[in-house]
């Protein structure tokens, strides 16, 4: 019994409810389909909030437990009042956290254990872009590396649980391929 | 004198230095190269936490006036424990944040006095590709919408303030262009 619980939360994954999450999507689809949203607020300057709350997913309307906050600004040596990170450091982890989820949830799904994983994002940017002073200088990151250190089994293994993460990580997906974005505006 | 210091500070953007910042950078272009950095722990399960606090800029290392921590975590209905938002989600807040913050700089740069700027993004995505059970699915989100509502002088120039935005925001640049990451593994 014990040993069956050990095997059914590896990694604090539980990986019953993972496979049983699994069929049950092989089963319908559209249970696959997920809408995640985040609402906005300027406050002064360039600082501003955001709320995330709702989503949609599993064919219904859901929500988190609670509402999740937080804000963003730019620092003072970018004339910003450093309330919060800047939105690209979003990005870096947002990054990271993917690609961890994804270590610990394939890991339990593999059978193996993870003792520590830990990681270092950092994205090198040109600010000439934006600030609009070269035609040739992009605006975002241009490039943007993570070191991971994991600990655990056979480190093989731990490395192409790495390598499997990457392969399903929606945010890797998205930062290296980019995705259409869409702007409307209500300007009253 | 009020109007001075009124015309200095629009929108909470304090105009002067913001043109003393462009001066100085058009002076040694050296000071635009930032890297931006955030480091992360996994705890457990799909629940990791993200720490961002140095960065490099201006030809020095800087940090935030305090380190800023974030959780993210999958909701109960991925198997996760909903200890923060999803790593998806973080990218909507990253993209609302990026372009509100343009839109206030460039409104007081152009002298143009917002009121409000509220925003809603969301982001579609079909969860068949990160599970592995389609691959004609992409992993990320397959299309993301912002929806600005925006108040304060003339809605024709509100609106170019916003495309300006757009046309100069780091993250509407990385998220609809991609960026080139390498990921680093030390299994030890």
């Amino acid at each position: 019994m014990t040993t069956n619980t050990e095997n059914a939360r590896r990694n604090g994954v539980d990986t019953a409810t993972l496979f049983a999450t699994l069929d049950a999507v092989k089963g319908d689809t559209e249970l696959a389909k997920f809408q995640f949203r985040a609402t906005n607020r300027w406050l002064t300057g360039t600082h501003n909030r955001s709320t995330i709350h709702g989503y949609h997913g599993a064919k219904q309307e859901m929500t988190h437990q609670q509402p999740f906050t937080f804000d963003a600004d730019h620092p003072p040596v970018l004339v910003g009042g450093d309330n919060g990170p800047t939105p690209v450091e979003y990005l870096l982890h947002a990054l990271a956290a993917c690609l961890t989820a994804g270590i610990a949830n394939i890991a339990a799904a593999r059978g193996v254990t993870l003792t520590e994983v830990t990681s270092t994002v950092t994205g090198d940017i040109d600010l000439l872009g934006i600030l609009g002073l070269s035609e040739g200088v992009r605006n975002g990151y241009q490039q943007i590396k993570i070191d991971f250190t994991i600990r655990g089994d056979d480190p093989e293994k731990l490395r192409s649980v790495v390598e499997q993460s990457r392969r399903r990580s929606a945010v890797f997906d998205v930062l290296t391929n980019g995705v259409p974005v869409s702007i409307n505006v209500d300007a009253g």
